[in-house]
């Protein structure tokens, strides 16, 4: 029995909202699945859901919590004093939701937990699912085409990255019909705030910041596809580079050049941040780092396993992992590329595909 | 101890993106309080936060896992070996996090759950919080006009609500200036696929509708102010309105009415829910209806307690409330307004002001 939502969308492809109302699937490999959902959503999970029956309770808190409804399920399908597997006691989360245990509510023989089940089967991708996150990386690409167009010196922020965004979905939608279904965002592209020397935090927010000349920026670009994403990020300049900013643009893209050569299945994660670490080691760059190298992704914009001098997952093809080493230089700003990658039997396959040199990156013009 | 990320934005002014790097604060009620972050969220915490001491830790999950450097600085400030009241065993989150629980790692005499206490806090608003929420509903009702504005039969979904949202949002940084931070979303109006029939599904997607004559429609916009939330719906009709669709829309703006007059401090949640489901007994309603009358809101737009037969919460002044009583009808769509309300002392004050009756939501000419 699975609480967790991305993985209930995962394994049955219902994609909702979540809400305060707890929801769970039922894996049963002895007979039939079954998905446990409030009444609100048992016509669209019952259009949507790829699951053989869906049971529904009233509402959350309501007179009897959905979790006694739950409960009794699981007595009607015969799988009390049975050995379950949870990912979770039970549903959580941030949306005012409260609840009891399953475990106070239905006695089993024996619980196994599962949790993290689900979510190392998501590691590696089928060739359907690097589809849906190519088509991805090619309407980010689109709207981080139209975010460079607009981006001219004494513009701001908001103004850029609106009208990109918006321009670069409607053309989406128009390209591909309405059977497109993000299930998250559509096109978007942005800068976060990292712009000028503010960029130097990581991950700031919007600062309706306008661009100057010399000045050096960090966009983001994503979209979901049936609720898959990529990740692309470039760092560029106004117009005008430094010396000390063109030093930097070299150790990060030499960074990450290092990053993609090292990426091959059969070795583990760390390998690839060992590498990474060793050029900044041997450049006197540690004190401009603040993370690792790069996530997974896939239904979520950072899963696991990590590019991590602590993560020691083997890589396998079909993993898709974002490779953005980044160095932030107080006074400066920040530098990171971020890349999609797919895992390949030999290396990989960049799905995103931005140019990178810094010649490429000079904009505002 | 509280892992809990809204909540420590709510007691020390920390505004970040949650990622897979745990974070946690210590409250300790005989000396200095301490924020743990990542290395990522240093300078940024020691900026921002409004707390005594910030420590951090290299990376997720790094060499040495940042629960035992948590444990490590619960050790150093002696706060191993005492009575600690925890929001949780350790971080959580769906972004690749996993970890040991803080019991695996220290031993205090005494645990005690303090979860939900500050979520409890959070559920009255002060005067502050209430103008937050006072100017997001402004700048929601700004983007609500522009989607409205650009309503017309043929208009594509996307394209209304991409313009009305960049307009908006453009206007609002305009005004306030870039000392504005959203802390989250920028003005946003949006239909979410509620276009017509299909909008019986009452939480359903994006499915870039054309909007035709004659079809019912809800909207939906909000705005983040330093985080804070409100939330307007609109059930509107594109040029035209069959007798049907004019019974349900009459039925639901009754029964919101019927909300807004039960709502008083001093009786429980639930006692509002119940004259609502009176209303739609009485009406032969309940066929039609598919969840509870309204929940909290304030950093998270879905927050206990709500107006819900099953929760006994007695209202207080300063509660943040949406009261959105619903009716979905097969083949014809969805019959809801959404207004956020403050309950004073003796009802409510109004915090959403986009008209509510029929004449002013006969759009699209």
């Amino acid at each position: 029995m699975l609480f967790n939502t991305t993985d209930i969308f995962y394994l049955t492809g219902f994609h909702f909202r979540p809400s305060e109302r707890p929801i769970a699937l039922i894996v049963n490999p002895n007979g039939a699945n079954h998905l446990f959902v409030p009444l609100l959503e048992l016509s669209h999970a019952q259009e949507y859901a790829q699951i053989e029956h869906v049971h529904s309770y009233p509402e959350y808190p309501g007179i009897t919590h959905p979790m006694v409804y739950l409960a009794k399920l699981i007595k009607e399908l015969n799988l009390a004093h049975t050995t379950m597997g949870l990912d979770a006691q039970g549903y959580s989360s941030a949306k005012g939701y409260r609840g009891p245990t399953i475990s106070d509510l239905v006695t089993f023989n024996d619980i196994k937990s599962i949790k993290g089940w689900v979510e190392t089967l998501r590691y590696i991708k089928s060739d359907k699912e690097v589809e849906l996150i190519k088509e991805s990386a090619r309407w980010s690409n689109l709207a981080h085409s139209l975010l460079v167009r607009y981006s001219l010196p004494g513009k701001s922020e908001i103004e850029i990255e609106g009208q990109a965004s918006f321009e670069a979905t409607k053309i989406m939608f128009d390209t591909l019909g309405s059977a497109y279904k993000p299930y998250g965002n559509t096109p978007h592209a942005f800068y976060r705030g990292q712009i000028g020397p503010h960029s130097a935090f990581p991950h700031s927010q919007n600062q309706n910041a306008r661009l100057e000349i010399g000045y050096n920026v960090v966009s983001q670009a994503s979209c979901d596809v049936w609720g898959y994403k990529s990740e692309l990020e470039r760092t560029m300049f106004i117009q005008d580079i430094s010396p000390t900013q063109e030093t930097f643009f070299n150790h990060m893209h030499t960074a990450q050049k290092i990053a993609f050569n090292a990426i091959k299945p059969g070795i583990p994660m760390s390998d690839v941040e060992r590498e990474v670490q060793r050029y900044y080691q041997e450049n006197d760059l540690i004190p401009y780092t603040r993370h690792h190298t790069g996530h997974s992704m896939g239904l979520i914009n950072h899963e696991a396993p990590f590019f991590d001098l602590g993560d020691h997952t083997i890589l396998e093809p079909g993993m898709v992992m974002s490779v953005e080493p980044g160095l932030y230089v107080e006074g400066v700003g920040a530098f990171r590329h971020s890349d999609t990658v797919v895992v390949t039997d030999s290396g990989i396959e960049h799905i995103t595909y931005y140019p990178r040199d810094l010649n490429s990156l000079i904009i505002g013009q």
